[in-house]
């Protein structure tokens, strides 16, 4: 009814760049299906957050409805980081495979690895998976030099990470932004500058987040850990009809 | 089983005061149904916020959802400014009428409009609409001096306007608030001296604005932008069944 | 599928520690169906918050809903309150009874009381109903001495409560929360060293403050006011498998 409305150029599913991935962090069953009709077509990845798999009943019927919407899942890092902690990873992957998953996040927010080992586990799982690489802390009071993220996420993605995470977790508060939700523009400048945006995945739960990035890099950036009702909110800043974005793409 | 309570006197559907006006962005049908269950009750209109309704699927069903149970719906001002930048208000106003809305929002919060203009068209839509008319700017670092505010309110209340929208935005840190959401109590107490408040809808989207403008000017001021999940507590603040306002009704 | 994983142990219901106790502030009745397939398996109770119960539809139908799963529901203590304000507390009595509630809240924190007063309302109702009895004010400004604390606890648990719920509203801002919603470790501490943790209820309803609690006295500490879409959250941060408790538990 409003396609008189001219929008700036979208890319299509599947898409390798305009992703928008959605934190699922505990929806029953019907919510998933709420989801799907209001927002399954602007979004192209959902993860089930940290270990919120863990109490989640009904887990591989819900894996599945996403599935058959053509939406793919995956777990989220924590429980990855868990369950390598707990030096059971083989157990984990074959859940992984058991749940039809196709996508893997490899993470290491919250317990360290070396990275060596880290590239060695994207190098393997890549070769099943496509990895979802995260760099950066969970913690608020680490601060990584910009000099050393551009290493981690070049050398994630030669070891075949599909895409790198830059972390901002549910919050919006550690990683790339302040602990006030401002974005780190001189690092993401800096990554930017040494990185193709289309092999990054940037956290921005929050509005504001969202906007800097569509306004900075455009309409197609590649978003994360959007909450799903903001998923609707998210497609209008990349066209351009919410007030935050309107004159820049009209 | 509770109606031993004596409670504040409410206005009752439909409402010219008392209004709570609620703000949808993106809500599916489902959900829509969940809405109207527990809250369909206390709300007298409900916004399509901004330009959701590009990517609403379903929308005509969504409207007619609302509409069969006795709630009008209307766009949002962001949708109206978009289609007139585009010079595209003729096809915006056929999509209105196809639709069965009686309402329509003007706003010219983001996109610049003479004065004049907005009035002529206030004044052109107010014969086949309910005009709710929108001040304010949505920039957080725009001022407008309150004589200012209450020149443009009358001006567009005399063309026509159903009700004038005080602008906050979804976040209730613009408009007639500081950026910290504290309501600019200098300014609407200039405007409530200028304009009858029935005439006005404050939007309101934050707890403590509802409870300041519900103090102030009583159960039935109107306020808008209210989200979904929120309507049942203003209702609750309206009848003085919350803390902030027990004292204030009982 | 995950069960591989070794987590920390969790007590079973019907708890007496480890409680989840949930705010519900205006469900609508399919919105409960899907609280209780994705968080039902962890929430122990649920609040109608304040007095939600006067606007909310079908009332009978939804606390029967939570019941038939095991569920107990009682009504916020706002409401209570209202109707002891009122004059009305026998009438009050008669619709808890009528909707087979056994859990009753008895607060202060709005409308003042006699110490007195409440005592003998907790000993009185502690015949009839497991009480949740309130400590703390609802009002931001007020602070009261931490010694006070514990001796309204303690006279309170005296007089028959079943747990004393320590204030900290939906927001996480007032009683045992600083405004910024720091816990007032303190005050906290001096009350735990005095009472069993076991008797308390602490309102918790934002992460940050979940986490402390959680670190601070383990994975079954009781935690009260959390948000429905947060309670499967609340879960994996007891279990250790959120970044935030993780390194505590694994």
């Amino acid at each position: 009814m409003l396609d008189f409305l001219r929008l700036p150029e979208r890319t299509t599913k599947p898409r390798e760049r305009g992703i928008t991935h959605v934190l699922d962090k505990g929806l029953s069953l019907d919510q998933v299906r709420d989801f799907l009709e209001s927002a399954g077509e602007c979004t192209d990845i959902v993860k089930l957050g940290w270990g919120t798999a863990v109490v989640t009943p009904h887990l591989k019927e819900k894996i599945e409805l996403y599935q058959s919407s053509g939406i793919p899942v995956c777990f989220g890092g924590t429980l990855f980081e868990v369950c390598l902690r707990q030096r059971k990873l083989e157990q984990y992957l074959q859940t992984v495979r058991t749940m039809g998953m196709e996508y893997i996040e490899v993470s290491d927010g919250t317990v360290p690895m070396a990275e060596d080992e880290k590239i060695a586990l994207v190098r393997r799982l890549s070769r099943e998976f496509k990895v979802l690489s995260e760099v950066g802390s969970k913690h608020a009071g680490v601060v990584i030099a910009p000099y050393k993220w551009v290493e981690s996420i070049k050398r994630e993605l030669d070891a075949g990470a599909w895409k790198v995470i830059t972390e901002g977790r549910e919050s919006g508060s550690v990683g790339i932004y302040q602990p006030g939700g401002e974005v780190k523009e001189g690092l993401v400048h800096e990554i930017a500058d040494a990185v193709d945006v289309t092999d990054l995945l940037f956290e921005a739960p929050v509005k504001s987040q969202q906007v800097w990035f569509i306004k900075r890099f455009g309409a197609n950036v590649n978003l994360g850990n959007i909450p799903p009702e903001e998923v609707v909110s998210v497609e209008t800043l990349r066209l351009g009809v919410r007030s935050d974005t309107l004159l820049t793409f009209h």
